[in-house]
């Protein structure tokens, strides 16, 4: 039943952007024992390994429309497919959004003007980035994102392992680019914050669509072109 | 025999919360280099990792009263193990409790008051969540936690990895929700310290079982629900 | 070849001790950007990790004194190899700290008599803890580390991921208490340090020899005792 | 076709350098919730893992040098494509250095002075150490991440976990020896830097080149000395 994806996409991309949200609302400058940053991006990061274990055989586990997108131009999977995955993530993320909004107001001190974990470019770069290098940064993370995810789970690398590949992947580029856009290459977890904030960060919301789905179709093509004729060399280490 | 399961989760549950809240009551705040928030998450999150490779293949390895509650609602454990599961579970806890006591008190500086890593809200809330926020987070997170539990130990999910993606799930409910409730969604982890610190403890003490318990039934039941017919297209792939 | 065994050892063992206490002398303090008590941690354990995938196959990795004692009490290890593991062990360990000292001192500042990772109890635990307490936590420590080494070696545990299971172990361990007694669970990596320091450290090197072999003894054969007779539901499930 | 394999190195090794070198410039003392150098240990790290298990299947997935001279040595490698892996290494490290300055080049404050990644040694070190020690550290760092390598990619080793040994073996590199060459081992990820910083950089770029290889080649040619010669206990364990 087509359903019951769409039902893990949504429930998914509702962990995926609740938790790694939550943490940099909640606990990234905690005072004195603080996640920091990199706890936030620990928690992206291990927010795709853990449902890709529980959902990856069910809906594939993207969580992500730039994925979904990235991995059609891969021709990995079926076009006809994309709408309602889309909806079902964008859904996941509104209500992860509108949970962390519940339980981070419950809080002496909460205040949306902090950002609330949108994403931004130019004043609202964490670190001022301006918005060329914000849109670069955007599609070169989602085209390696979806380059990885391509040959992680490509039929020739090792079976089991392509979760922790991939999580780790994401949370490699939130190491990095935290600080230039708060890392988005991920449409859906960018609308979820940006309609509580509204204002500047809806403004700035198509960058944050645009981007990842250009770096994510891009990353789905290099790598298909990349891994379309196998070597005779790895054939033989198969063969042996 | 049934005596070697409940003493392995005996054990099991001794180490997540001796070296859980060991960490946090020891090394979170040490001067200059502690271990923060952070580390308190990751070993919270390698307790079951370790120990679930290491008894997994003995009881289960569930450490936790709402583990054990909601694998009975998704079907997969008989509802007739589920009080001497809580039982050494509960034990465990308190031992560890005791020895963590022992230890911590061989130090200049030890005050219980500090809270001796018991779980609280409202008032004892880390960062003063109020009580309602702090229930529906500890529901939200034991959920999704057993969500996970569900789906990485399916059948169609890769074997064994599910230690990996139910340990790391545990690290990131803990990177999120130490603010809010010193996170729970563990009764038997909760109750060890309370006895220690008694009081205001005590008194919290309900909700760290009522809460995950709900939440512990509610993911179980909707993993089974999820996973219960399988589409065509998962199958395929299998055969393939 | 026999010889070839003590020398993985003494490779591993010298990874061990020069990539930990490495990582504590040089990077833990580093000004503003310091690895702290958390990348100490993770060092420790990931030397274990590492080296266990690269030459478990050769000798089992044991690296540690403790773990060749506790695996002899376990039954998984001849009591005729005992001696000459432990002599490499210790020799690894002797000459990592020396290349640690040749490095270490390179700096400006460099200053042995701020302990070079050395390990101590009373006025020369990191928090001051005292004896008993520190004789308790390295009792403990090394019995579940011997615990969880036996379990997830065990021909039931899942294949592959024992490297993992017990390098985690070691960085939980740490995680918890290096404040207590700068954690050793190790004699051999407790003796590099000590050489070099003199004094104190060669003073309460006592401890760290027989903590720890207590501590591996007791975890040996606990786990012995809980695994001898696997129950008829396991087998069930590995039947199915 | 061999002209895959070297676009795959050259991928591989742009994502590592701008990856690596991207987390110490933008992220690492980001104010107040920055990853320091245990974030930046942890991105080259996980480069190495994430790529291995994307590309692990086409080149082998050297991304440096050091790499692919070592397991020459080691006899795991063809001399005759040692060439066009190193040049399709450099090149890829020197397009991610270019990225690199465009993306950091859009925020304020931005200052190549402050040494853009680039490896160093005596005044340039961060930690002022010496030439010496730091042509050590570089030796024996390469020496035991090819010993591990080779270690972990052995034919007796568990199957599909030497992505994580290699990466993670370069994290632990990291973890100890940022403070002492800001951590080359990769002769590539150097130059990449080096070219932009110029002056001081270009000057000291000789030993970075020049350490790697010998540590790389003593690395490969122990292991295989040690594992020329399988032992009977580990066969016998192989045959049960």
């Amino acid at each position: 039943m087509e359903a019951k994806k769409y039902a893990a996409e949504l429930i998914g991309t509702f962990w995926l952007t609740f938790a790694g949200c939550g943490s940099a609302v909640i606990a990234a400058a905690f005072p004195q024992v603080g996640i920091g940053l990199l706890g936030v991006s620990l928690t992206f990061g291990l927010s795709v390994v853990t449902m890709a274990y529980a959902i990856g055989h069910i809906s594939g586990c993207h969580l992500n429309p730039a994925v979904t997108v990235g991995l059609t131009a891969g021709r990995r999977f079926p076009a006809g497919q994309v709408l309602p995955y889309v909806i079902a993530q964008v859904v996941g993320a509104v209500a992860a959004a509108a949970l962390l909004y519940v339980i981070a107001s419950g809080a002496p001190g909460f205040d949306l003007g902090k950002g609330f974990a949108s994403n931004g470019y130019g004043a609202h770069s964490p670190g001022q980035y301006d918005m060329v290098v914000c849109f670069i940064t955007e599609v070169v993370m989602t085209a390696m994102f979806l380059f990885i995810i391509m040959g992680a789970t490509h039929g020739k690398a090792p079976a089991g392992f392509a979760p922790l590949a991939i999580g780790l992947t994401l949370t490699m580029i939130h190491l990095v680019s935290i600080p230039v856009t708060n890392t988005s290459v991920n449409p859906a977890r960018s609308t979820g914050p940006a309609l509580f904030v509204g204002g500047w960060a809806l403004g700035q919301l198509w960058l944050f669509w645009v981007a990842p789905l250009i770096g994510g179709v891009l990353g789905g093509v290099v790598y298909r072109w990349l891994s379309e004729e196998p070597t005779g060399i790895v054939e033989g280490v198969k063969r042996a």
